[in-house]
């Protein structure tokens, strides 16, 4: 089950775009203050690296996905999540529009 | 001076992707049910019709607009804000990726 909506955060409206727009994300803070972003990846090929451990929440689209170090790529869709580990980085074709929370640590 | 969060929110985790993801934004829900939405709209020459009437507050970025009806084009850049009617439309050439909150009615 995907999450639908995240309550009790504040949003930075400043979002962030990369890849030329391929990939445009938003910042939520938790009450906690734990960080997450809401986001969207259009149909690409792109290689994204990580700081911290990442966890992607599918919550819509299709994509295929190769962590760095992997020969296989792993397909995911919506209502699954894939962990990344920190100082890392994945490949991911993105096949349907996908729409994700990234939880970080 | 532009908003640079919005506090106390609910966000919804599936965007709003438009023109073939030219425009992305997600919505967000304010503790008294008034909707907003957040987004970000890549360069580009986009027509966007209204249902309820806008304003467009912009965070960053630059365009030019001409509201239905109108000869004129205005230019607009963060910190600056534009309003349109309901039932109407605005032609928008966006010059630097813009991000905005767009506030309803």
């Amino acid at each position: 089950m995907t999450t639908a909506s995240l309550a009790n955060v504040t949003v930075q409206t400043q979002a962030n775009v990369y890849f030329d727009g391929k990939c445009v994300s938003h910042t939520v803070l938790l009450a906690d203050g734990t960080r997450k972003s809401v986001g969207v990846i259009l149909p690409s090929s792109l290689l994204f690296t990580t700081g911290a451990p990442e966890t992607m929440e599918l919550i819509a689209g299709r994509c295929r996905v190769r962590l760095k170090g992997r020969e296989t790529w792993v397909e995911y869709q919506g209502g699954q999540s894939f962990d990344v580990p920190g100082d890392s980085a994945f490949d991911i074709e993105t096949l349907d529009t996908l729409h994700y929370i990234c939880h970080f640590g």
